[in-house]
């Protein structure tokens, strides 16, 4: 990152409602990881092979790289990073319990739609933040490479058993819904980052016409990773 | 590693029995680091905080980061890392299903107690192979930093009920009889590794004194370890 970069950066926390608004992002995907590596560590043992297993147990250890790092920063920000978490908490429990998968494939399709909805909603947001916050909320949600992985396992299965492909695509849509109704739930509840997507005197923001062209860029690479893995969505 | 050194262990492999003693011994570390994983990862969900579930979470994932680096070298080698892998499984299952942990505290104490003991092993063993294999072992068994925790928290929970400290003594000794039981399956079964220890015409091996010093060192490392969390071994 450049200095000035940076240095925006240092400008933009020390507005205090600002600061609270990126601590409670930082929070969010925090914890939305760490349930990532738990559920991931969880599907793992429904692996099939010993490769597979390891595939998703990498997978997991991303995700808490990952947290290793929104921890780092929240703490240099002067924050608790666990009190920063703790308000996801219960949001982010409900979603995976009303997302349990039954089986491999559907932990396979959860890991991949799941994600990449969250961060496809987090590089929204991120796009109105300073720039150091924006570069390690990108680098916090990079894909590890496994995505591959998931589509070709999820598509073989398919090819193999043409009914596993309706299943899973209803699965797809409820972890849709599951998702949008959560992140409703956080947003109505957390006014400092409802402020921040309202933006500021000195700050953009999303007005309806935004939020509403930000969900249909959302509803569409949703589609798109549910047709890369041979899914009607 | 030196050109020298990479140069000896190039000879060392060719050697159609050490070789295959070699993969033998990377499978069963890399199978034993998977199920560390599991184990660390299921323990994760007793954590009392968030932030000790991140610790016992990060734990977990560096020990798949070490699956990665012995799944690459054993794939180097012209080995399946996962056919490798296989013939462990039965023995290291049977250890953590023989010593599932009933809390928190016997979780963290069969993390460092038990990686303790199979690191000691594992780095006695490696001091009779070529460098490359054995700066591989030695790093894939490093401590990820995690000691300190476990220390700290076993300690104060003993502080506040002493009675934790009797029960956690019993538990140690258990987990160093099943260790012990389940790595002589082992080593009665598979014969390259066997062979590899008893040494060859051009390769010093371990005789009977020399098997029992090994032993004396690892219960020594094993009562220090203990004392190091309190409890008497």
């Amino acid at each position: 990152m450049s200095e000035s970069a940076r240095e925006e950066s240092s400008l933009a926390l020390e507005d205090p409602h600002y600061r609270e608004a990126v601590i409670d992002l930082l929070g969010a995907i925090g914890y939305g990881e760490i349930s990532a590596f738990e559920r991931l560590a969880e599907d793992s043992k429904l692996s099939p092979t010993l490769e597979d297993k390891v595939a998703v147990a990498s997978m997991a250890a991303t995700e808490l790289g990952h947290v290793i790092m929104l921890r780092d920063r929240l703490t240099e920000l002067g924050a608790d990073p666990y009190a920063a978490m703790a308000p996801f908490r219960e949001a982010i429990d409900l979603f995976h319990t009303h997302t349990a998968p039954s089986d491999w494939y559907e932990g396979l399709v959860k890991a991949y739609v799941g994600d990449g909805l969250a961060a496809d909603f987090y590089r929204e947001i991120a796009a109105y933040l300073d720039a150091r916050t924006r570069d390690l909320i990108i680098a916090s949600l990079a894909d590890s490479g496994h995505s591959q992985f998931v589509i070709d396992r999820v598509r073989s299965a398919i090819a193999a058993d043409p009914r596993l492909g309706g299943r899973l695509a209803l699965w797809g849509r409820r972890l849709m819904g599951e998702a949008l109704t959560q992140a409703q739930r956080v947003a109505a509840e957390r006014d400092a980052l409802s402020a921040l997507l309202a933006g500021g005197v000195d700050r953009p923001g999303l007005d309806l016409a935004a939020i509403g062209r930000m969900f249909t860029r959302i509803t569409e690479l949703h589609a798109a990773r549910m047709d890369e893995l041979g899914l009607d969505s």
